[in-house]
């Protein structure tokens, strides 16, 4: 087996900390580590860091993948401690304290960072996936917005009132913060982005439907911001039914039984999937390897100090996380990436000074979810509110998340002139070259 | 066989103006004709106007596909007598005006304006072509883009020394516009925009070779304005090597044989094909449908008034016309596109008043290209130049001909940025899940 990769800062005495993925946690974590006495790697599948929060608006056509996506190395580049491979990891062998990688070379390690986040999960049921995208990463985003724009350069096409039908009816599976957030740019879409495109159709009699199991839009929220949130989605025309479970999706559409028990099908060409995401297959692979214990959706319980137990020298981090306050799991949110991996970093820090750790304390900042222009909910503890002031703390929060000043520049003025001008920048139908 | 799409226009009064594609040459036909007394129905596979002299940039990483390409539903809202369609053309029935689209439908049309344009062409070897994409479409930008930016992830991660060369070893075939500003465009990644990313390998060394058929780089320029572009590109790092013929394309490089007779092989695993490319396809099936006259390239011959001899109600536009002047074809440049789609819609008017029609006279503007930063070459008939200020005009001039306020806002930001940084803001490695 081949050893490694030559690198020029390689010295025996120097700490190694392996990072296994780019997201919130991983990439935090790795800033934090540059220009410490510690050897970093950071490994990722992809050569960017991805700003999932804004990943819809890529699939919606307001925003260019380039806009919400920055390169690793550029990120990481200031710190000479820090490298970024592209790989993927095959396996761990963490007796030895190595990590495999996909060309049969391998890292050894004294610290490991897991941070592999999360991927779609459709319930048991692989097959949906094709008939329904989920929305994880920019190929994802791509081909929903291509499936949403031609299922109306189709529903022009078409002479059969019910065929045109169901290719204006658009069917989001699943109203947490992604699903509302598809749904309302697709009514926003239909009724004002296209409004003059076209002449067989108009793009505002599309129907938008939002199914969610539990009995309320935006579970996550408090009543009160789901009731707002369920109404600003009416305005935009979307239709949500709560307390609906989807049984099948297949290519014409999507069927389902409501908690009365009723069966009921819907024909829709267009189905998006935002009704669950599950650990990252690495979780498991690591889980099995050192023996820890996972949740059943493949999160590793981490102790105190997001190390596995038994394990002080793994640390598992956001979405692969299964920490638990209060009786619960932290959610999957980017706060908590953000967070813990800034706090695996001090971690390191304070270790190599020798110093006590203290346990992991998660500052809830609070949930926001948008459902469209001047229309928001934000949920911060000590204050919730909906509308246009959630809208601009909406707006202002994610701006300054955004990596890189220039992809701040150029979102916010994509988003003023969308703003003013209702249009959306990047509406291509790409991927493919024939439109049949 | 269904007939032809509902339409609320559809009356059989109105003269119907059928425009296939909607590039330089279609879009500007039809905005146009957008106004006039006719029914006008422009077909593309795409959904949106591309902006093709900026498309080597998104395979750059300086631009997002969204920057250079504009919806053609959007451009043409405002005219309510046009129609865009999203469909592919499959064959044509002149004797009774009508034209078959992929979904079996039909269209019908009393004046047919073919403006397909052109595609990659391997003179003979289509099996070059997973090698060494070429560049025309989106597509076909963002593959260059992966495969550039993941030769250096690979060559990061290889150990062997000659195959870590071989993945830092890039090779343009065909040193037109397109080639040398490929080649400028990669000079510039490796030297200035990944300097400081990489920890094993100098994106520094990468080797940058543009091979070249003729006996001089960019052979459309006069010889002073060739030398000052190749003097450009040296400074880049860009070997020229003018006066050789590819003979084999393979995943692992280039063989040559040189004007002198001797033959050679370079190893370098990212070929991209600039060294021609044919008339649409759809060119040779409307030919065989009325009998006209091709050339070699696959292009119509067309009469002075840009119709084909003996049908004067089909014209042919752009990259698919073998129009002769001064015993030479036009060659296919935007400026001849966009002033052949002017023309022909001026001839439309002009015959629907009943009045006579000059013949297409093209007022030749010039040719430019553009090597790097700050560095471009302009022929402009009365004047050539080469430099900065050639840089300058060829911005100014692209930026003003792209479609759409909001683009040309954006682009020139990103340029600016660009400028200023020496970073690229899209440099993604997409269309694939696996580094592998």
């Amino acid at each position: 087996m081949p050893h490694a990769i030559f690198w020029n800062l390689q010295t025996n005495s120097i700490p190694r900390v392996v990072i296994i993925g780019g997201g919130f946690a991983g990439m935090n974590a790795a800033k934090l580590l540059g220009g410490l006495p510690v050897q970093v790697t950071l490994v990722d599948r992809r050569n960017f860091h991805l700003f999932q929060p804004l990943l819809y608006q890529v699939a919606s056509g307001g925003l260019s993948p380039g806009d919400i996506a920055a390169p690793l190395r550029d990120i990481l580049s200031r710190f000479p401690n820090v490298r970024t491979l592209m790989a993927e990891v095959t396996g761990f062998d963490p007796a030895n304290g190595r990590i495999l990688l996909h060309d049969q070379s391998d890292l050894l390690y004294d610290t490991l960072i897991l941070a592999a986040g999360a991927e779609n999960f459709y319930f048991g049921n692989p097959q949906w996936q094709q008939f329904a995208p989920g929305l994880k990463t920019i190929e994802d985003a791509t081909e929903i917005r291509s499936r949403i724009l031609s299922a109306f350069e189709k529903a022009e096409l078409e002479t059969d009132p019910e065929v045109r039908r169901s290719w204006l009816r658009f069917v989001v599976v699943g109203a947490g913060p992604t699903g509302v957030e598809l749904a309302g740019a697709i009514g926003e879409i239909a009724r004002d982005t296209l409004r003059h495109d076209f002449r067989a159709i108009r793009p505002a009699e599309a129907q938008i439907l939002l199914l969610e199991g539990a009995k309320h839009t935006l579970p996550q929220f408090k009543e009160d911001l789901s009731d707002k949130a369920e109404r600003a989605l009416i305005k935009l025309g979307v239709r949500v039914r709560t307390g609906v479970m989807v049984t099948t999706i297949d290519a014409a559409g999507v069927s389902l039984i409501t908690d009365a028990g009723s069966a009921e099908r819907i024909e829709a060409r267009t189905v998006i999937w935002a009704a669950g995401v599950r650990a990252s297959g690495l979780g498991k692979k690591l889980a099995d390897a050192v023996g820890a214990e996972t949740d059943r959706g493949g999160r590793i319980k981490v102790s105190g100090d997001l190390s596995i137990p038994g394990h002080p020298e793994i640390f598992v981090l956001g979405d692969l996380a299964w920490f638990e306050k209060d009786g619960a799991a932290l959610p999957g949110l980017c706060p908590v990436a953000m967070q813990q991996g800034w706090y695996a970093a001090r971690v390191i820090k304070l270790r190599l000074q020798g110093k006590a750790v203290p346990p992991f304390h998660y500052v809830n900042k609070g949930i926001m979810a948008t459902i469209g222009r001047a229309s928001a909910v934000a949920d911060l503890g000590f204050i919730r509110f909906g509308g246009v002031f959630a809208w601009l703390a909406w707006l202002f929060i994610h701006l300054m998340y955004l990596v890189g000043f220039r992809s701040r520049f150029v979102v916010a003025i994509q988003w003023g002139f969308q703003y003013l001008t209702f249009n959306r920048g990047a509406r291509l139908i790409t991927g493919k070259d024939e439109p049949s």
